[in-house]
């Protein structure tokens, strides 16, 4: 891999303006995923993007688990009697499904999908397990690869036919219940992605035509990119007794009867959420990671000088090395690339600080500490090190939440035409707001006459005004929206 | 699942003469898997066993990653192309593929294999993160499930078609660096599954006729089931460059000359290290899970008394509860079962600590503490509670690797003939050792002849004495061997 690393000297393009060019080159040069398997849609997840990853998978189980859910693993395989059972479910899947038919030199009998997402798997099981009001609420998840045929053009992490996620889904005795579920799930998103990960998005709730194949209600959360696309993160579906009928949730309810199971379930998108990470954090540089998924938090490097025992370089980094070692992720590189070359790796690879020692640092105790998120440097007595970087490290996160707020904010208009859709997007907007009649035909049209802006769902907090007209067919308008291209 | 747990009152059968039966009602009341999924050799991981398999999972990759090992993630699905280049590897696995054919409604123009294993998926991408000497040692791990069609009896955890595994795929300039991962690859097994788990193995090479398919050397670790047969949990494979060669894994080495790299595989068998921890632990009241992996690590329970403020009672657990929910996965029950039900629960379950809090131990700010592995009733001062599991959290694993130390080594027998083997094996041993010479004519001959007794492979530390003969033909011998039935 070191051939590669030589590329970064050359300085990356603008990801505003090249955004592809900058993710190809960053996804590959500081090794996070390598686009190379040959298959269509299927990517492999390098060391130092799998460590990120395994990181962020973190953060989300331990909000999960805090919120009652428990860890389940299903079989990767549904049976084609089962994922056909809930006839809406099938009819959004059945173009986008992998199919097992043979083992070894035998036909299978049955057919066996590959998992596009797990509610067919899960519930057949979940009627077995739950009999009585007791066993509820039930709340579980599993974190797992799923599996689309996707006939659009795949993108590494953005659009893939494998693609990581965690998904949850709950069984509750009361539609109150799992209705609250959906605001948990949004609670949570709010709490990892927002404020540990540094990424915004708007929550909507999709319009009618555009929701999960079986749900009652679907909302969504979308983030912004840098090409002004939006990207759907995470999503999280009231699913009602539509899947507990079918499949026989049901429970011996306080009262003595049986009911039908209330269902939620909640898809988080890993792969896209990494994605979303790079692209929105990341600069000229490379990468910058929030301080609590750095594979590497703390590079320390020496600076060596002609003329001085450069030994004691060495003994006060690795002095170092052992004191940050104790509660961080740290790297010394004692490798023989220069300084520079160093520098330029660790941008690149977005480690949040970069600490360098030469004569000047030994001499003193203290340490140079250079910031990736400012750039800046620092000179902090050695003494105060750790305590420096205990209360800058969530600094790192909020700078990069504000950044990347700023720009989703400076990239909102409202809107009341189609005249005003294409002067502002001209102007560098890209999400907008407008009144509509919630219509597939008009959300269509939309899209086909503006080249590609979509409705992307409702705002939940936001009313229609008495006497509002759809911003395309003219009639009642029903609700306000986000309209936005996206991935 | 409240219905399952009632069940418990029944006493559990003795493993060693009813294995089956005990592990049957153990996977289903302890929630640690259910086989009623509808595929045959498909199962689904229930939270409780969900949450003691990521434990176990979390062990051994702290365990691959201070060893320099970095986590990877490859594709599930393999061109048949890559699967069928290494000629042997491919005759090995062609029985036991999973294809899927098809996506949506079109059919794929080439087959995809679902992994069986994953040396055919990573080493052409090896291929091209690998160019020069600087990049090795490379050593990469992945926690995955992966597909084989079993065409024998499958069983619960012990033969499925999907199974979990952490495969590390390592490569090294040259052949005594690959010899020597292949020993680190043992000591690595030995600090998780022998020290952490409590589960002794012996480790053997196999026979040249039971090599992995490709490999040139196969170093297998096994471990001996309460019924007397052998489980493979681990296997750790020197590939030589019979890989690199068909992958193109080439170096350019310090001397300026292209070179193949040398490799090693390394399976750990997650889900049969789980079943052996169940079956070789366990006893006629569950489960008994080592401290360090149990979901639930103490259990705090009261006993109300009549005619006393039960309110003091719950107070005081709290605050038990609360000084130990700082170190440890603590669960306070207040639900409305009786003491005896929880005490069967938590039993079953494998719960290393139960602390009981009636009216004595709030007036003497005691507790009464009740350890799973030796059944064992103490009172400890509050103030020493910490400090008393501190000291015997450690005991309790090697309470349990010396219970199963002392079955292995009791079933352990020399022997010379195969009246030896019968008479001993009536008298209830089950590892037998004896002088082979290594043909698998004579191996086919033993299974058939002993109904089940196979070779399981060579001592690498003990050496057959001149003129000794093998235990089947007669001809000279060459290695001393492991025979046991197996699963």
């Amino acid at each position: 891999m070191e051939t590669e690393k030589s590329k970064v000297e050359e300085k990356l393009p603008d990801k505003t303006k090249h955004m592809s060019e900058w993710y190809d080159r960053v996804l590959l040069e500081a090794g996070i995923i390598d686009i190379r398997y040959g298959v269509k849609g299927f990517i492999v997840y390098m060391p130092y993007g799998m460590m990120i990853m395994k990181n962020i998978i973190k953060l989300y189980e331990e909000e999960l688990e805090a919120t009652g859910h428990k860890p389940v693993l299903f079989p990767v395989v549904i049976p084609e009697e089962n994922l056909k059972k809930e006839a809406e479910h099938i009819t959004g899947f059945e173009s986008e499904v992998f199919w097992i038919t043979h083992a070894g030199k035998n036909k299978l009998e049955e057919r066996l999908a590959l998992r596009p997402t797990s509610e067919t798997a899960m519930y057949p099981i979940y009627s077995l397990w739950l009999t009585s009001y007791k066993d509820l609420p039930f709340k579980a998840y599993q974190t797992v690869a799923v599996y689309r045929y996707e006939t659009k053009a795949t993108r590494p992490l953005l659009r893939g036919r494998e693609f990581l996620w965690i998904e949850a889904h709950d069984v509750f005795r009361t539609k109150e219940e799992a209705i609250r579920q959906t605001l948990e799930d949004k609670e949570i998103f709010y709490k990892v992605t927002y404020e540990k990960l540094g990424i915004p998005f708007i929550h909507v709730k999709r319009e009618e035509f555009d929701k999960f194949p079986g749900a009652e209600d679907t909302y969504a959360f979308d983030t912004l990119l840098p090409d002004g696309k939006v990207l759907q993160i995470g999503t999280t579906h009231y699913l009602g007794q539509k899947f507990s009928r079918v499949f026989d949730v049901k429970f011996h309810d306080i009262d003595g009867s049986y009911k039908y199971g209330e269902q939620t379930c909640y898809g988080i998108g890993l792969s896209r959420i990494l994605a979303s990470i790079l692209l929105i954090h990341g600069d000229s540089y490379g990468l910058i990671l929030p301080f609590e998924i750095a594979p590497i938090q703390i590079v320390i490097i020496p600076i060596y000088k002609k003329d001085y025992d450069n030994e004691k370089i060495n003994r006060y980094a690795r002095e170092i090395e052992e004191i940050l070692g104790e509660k961080y992720r740290v790297k010394l590189d004692l490798s023989e690339k220069t300084p520079g070359e160093k520098f330029y790796e660790y941008d690149l690879l977005g480690v949040p600080y970069r600490i360098e020692i030469g004569k000047k640092e030994v001499e003193n105790n203290v340490v140079t500490i250079f910031r990736r998120d400012i750039r800046e440097r620092k000179t902090v007595q050695l003494s105060q090190l750790t305590q420096y970087i205990e209360i800058t490290k969530k600094e790192i996160v909020e700078v990069l939440r504000r950044r990347a707020e700023e720009r989703l904010k400076n990239s909102y208009k409202g809107i009341e035409n189609l005249d005003d859709l294409k002067k502002h997007s001209e102007e560098g907007y890209s999400l907008f707001e407008a009144d509509f009649c919630d219509s597939e035909e008009c959300a269509d049209e939309l899209k086909s006459i503006t080249g590609g802006f979509e409705v992307r769902g409702i705002f939940l907090d936001k009313k229609v005004e008495e006497g509002s007209k759809c911003i395309m067919c003219g009639g009642p308008a029903k609700s306000r929206v986000l309209i936005a291209k996206a991935y």
